[in-house]
């Protein structure tokens, strides 16, 4: 935990932004995998982290905003509890670490709330990922799931303050980029021509667990880099393909690094991987040196598309006028996504809460239906203390690419015909993690090696 | 997958121990961690493996009982989940795999359950677990959540059914027992002076993953091994520690083996060590001899407590008579906990079909009430055909101790002032698998070594 103060300071910060009634924060509790008492290992909440620090699953809280009182609902073991899972430390004490006085016994919050209702109080909560917070909160407040409200001046203010990240949370993201970059060395080593993908994904792990950190997400290491999600492990890596490995760690403060990294299982890319990759890091390293507060993201992402565009022209994959291409979307048949998105307890930083919330603004709102720029997760104005991913990317997609082949889809901008040649080449990404500065940005955490020449030299040194 | 043959005459053999109506079941869900698209690894719910086979998240099927039909619900893949999860088999496909003709988009479960209600038809479900599933079930059949009655007569088929392994099962459970006990020795070879838990349970993970499996549960790799369920892995063992390791893997068809043994991190066990940990190896022996079928496993267990007590006495810990100790449940303060359970597709065999209808019967229940005895999973009758734990153990509880000693409880048969003596001394804990065949009984998997003299050689031989 951080230091006491640092909760309270959060807590009374929240209030300021709010005005009445009360805030009602649920935390996770251990989800069960096949059974009741067998368990998924526990995730706290990231906003019940954030204000509470108390990595303990079955406990609620509320601040009230009237009352300036903070109370922490939750059960002190019994003494079965303590033959099952050992002496702890009580609630009492650990909620006292969080600057909270106030503990009370998770059955008590029913009758709490239930009074807030009768005094006609607010209460405000924050939308439910987790179905048991979704069931927790219908019981507590008698509406069904389906009609569960969220307090939006609530998200807006939570969102407000998470995105503008204090010194202490920028150290802890960077010993997770510590832990990462150390990783992705790791695996670098190990993706060679004949290794599985899930050894890669299982000695990064155990590097990771060694080192007091889990996996902030399902990694992908694939040599199917063309698909966004992949979490399919089975391949084995061989001559020619290229290893895509985008993973990070989370520190046990839940704090999160995502870090991508495309490399030859060989010891050198084969030249028609050294251009398309040479194109996914010139746009990686002129939009980086774009990011400085009080510029649109989503006008980075633009540019970003901008050069991958030019790349696949100079090519051959691409023609046209580039600008008239990316408004047409026409790039979006090779990149599909966004060039990145928020980062902090949460590697994609708060998205329960919502991206329109999080990355839009109600006058500049997200466009959810457009292939491509729908899955652009951060478009808003930066603003110093945003730590945020940058990650451009080229996927060779064919069953994409047959889709709109068939429509002959934006044929004035896409050469189809070259594309043939390109089906079964896969994709790359490059992605590291920045802080927003007053100046403009600094890369968080140690630099890992990007260029063709460093990767090539660092695989032939472990050939 | 088992063959379609396999799921075909296992759908058979339930609908025969039902009447009719609707058997209705809900496959688990992609859980999120901390928001929606960050999601623990996903794991099908275990009837539904045993009956349809499919790991496919998001799916439900319906065995319609009068007509002897089963249809999957479910979505095929759209363009958009293509590009981000890649190009899969299709659900169809996968549904023929498991001899289930007729697929129906997810959304038409609803409108399918609403004819069966207004058609008053019965529909049996299984108790859910997952808060998800519970959501899911409040909506088809419109009942709220607290109001749910899963079918009795289900559950008892379906018992009565996954209780007696076919072979191909204890094929797969032994496959799970040899990647264990490789897992084992690699942690009696890491479990030295100055190692800490956590790089054990990281090791074991590693090894695990490498072969094809997955922990079957949260591991328990402790110094402490009095605390019956320590899932914390930051102690570092010193000398005079004993390394206690609880810990299984399931195979990727979902079938579990389970573990312990405890161990000196040193090269030899101290001479008092040595003491219990033949008295605890004792009571696991005598008690394995006696499974038969026909054999009440809760007679096992009051025979296994019995040898745990008299080794006590010997040891000059308890004293009076050992029948009356056990009678009056003084050998609780000791073993607070049962001789094993079912074990199978869950590690805990089906207990989230409830404890009562797995392991007991309606004439002998369960005992939900007496320390001790009521944390023993499994007391009825043996069948050829079940698989299960033995697993005894002596923890000493400091915390139970002293709420015991405070009340001078039962000290006609405990010597609260030897026991002093052992206040630190820990817990210890044997643990294999076995079938109960027509003859008596076999052990699951590899022999994983045991005695004194065995663990302090191969402790020696890799020192």
């Amino acid at each position: 935990m951080f230091s006491k103060e640092t909760y309270i300071q959060r807590r009374a910060a929240l209030r300021n932004r709010l005005s009445s009634g009360i805030v009602l924060f649920l935390g996770n509790i251990d989800n069960p995998i096949n059974f009741k008492d067998n368990c998924y290992p526990f995730r706290q909440d990231s906003t019940f982290l954030y204000y509470f620090g108390l990595s303990v699953p079955f406990i609620a809280a509320i601040i009230d905003l009237d009352e300036d009182k903070s109370i922490v609902f939750g059960d002190e073991l019994s003494i079965d509890d303590i033959v099952w899972m050992g002496q702890q430390e009580t609630l009492q004490a650990k909620c006292a670490k969080s600057g909270v006085a106030q503990t009370s016994p998770s059955g008590s919050l029913s009758t709490f709330i239930q009074k807030a209702i009768d005094s006609k109080r607010t209460i405000h909560f924050l939308p439910p990922y987790q179905s048991s917070s979704k069931i927790r909160l219908s019981e507590l407040l008698q509406v069904p799931v389906s009609n569960l409200k969220p307090s939006v001046s609530l998200i807006k203010a939570v969102v407000a303050q998470r995105s503008i990240k204090e010194p202490q949370e920028i150290t802890e993201i960077e010993k997770a980029l510590q832990v990462a970059t150390e990783m992705h060395l790791l695996a670098m080593r190990l993706g060679n021509i004949g290794t599985k993908e899930y050894e890669i994904v299982n000695a990064m792990q155990h590097y990771a667990g060694d080192h007091n950190c889990s996996f902030a997400y399902p990694p992908i290491v694939t040599r199917h880099g063309e698909i966004l999600h992949n979490h399919h492990y089975h391949n084995t890596f061989g001559k020619g393909d290229m290893v895509l490995n985008d993973s990070g760690v989370e520190t046990s403060l839940g704090y999160a690094s995502d870090l991508t990294r495309t490399f030859p299982a060989d010891t050198t890319f084969t030249p028609l991987q050294r251009d398309m990759y040479q194109i996914v890091l010139d746009s990686f390293e002129s939009s980086r040196n774009l990011l400085q507060p009080g510029v649109s993201f989503k006008s980075i992402h633009l540019h970003a598309t901008e050069i991958l565009v030019q790349g696949l022209k100079d090519i051959g994959l691409m023609r046209g006028n580039v600008a008239d291409a990316v408004a047409a979307h026409a790039h979006s048949l090779f990149f599909q996504c966004g060039l990145g998105h928020m980062m902090g307890l949460d590697v994609h930083d708060m998205e329960d809460l919502g991206e329109q919330y999080v990355g839009y603004t109600d006058e500049n709102p997200k466009d959810t239906t457009t292939f491509g720029i729908k899955s652009l997760r951060l478009g808003k104005e930066l603003e110093a203390g945003y730590v945020l991913t940058i990650e451009p990317g080229i996927y060779i997609i064919p069953e994409l690419i047959d889709i709109w082949q068939a429509e002959n889809k934006l044929a004035e901008f896409i050469n189809y015909d070259k594309l043939k040649e390109f089906r079964h080449f896969g994709g790359i990404r490059i992605e590291d993690n920045f802080l927003i500065t007053p100046e403009g940005y600094r890369l968080l955490g140690p630099e890992l090696i990007k260029s063709v020449e460093d990767i090539e030299n660092y695989k032939q040194a472990y050939a």
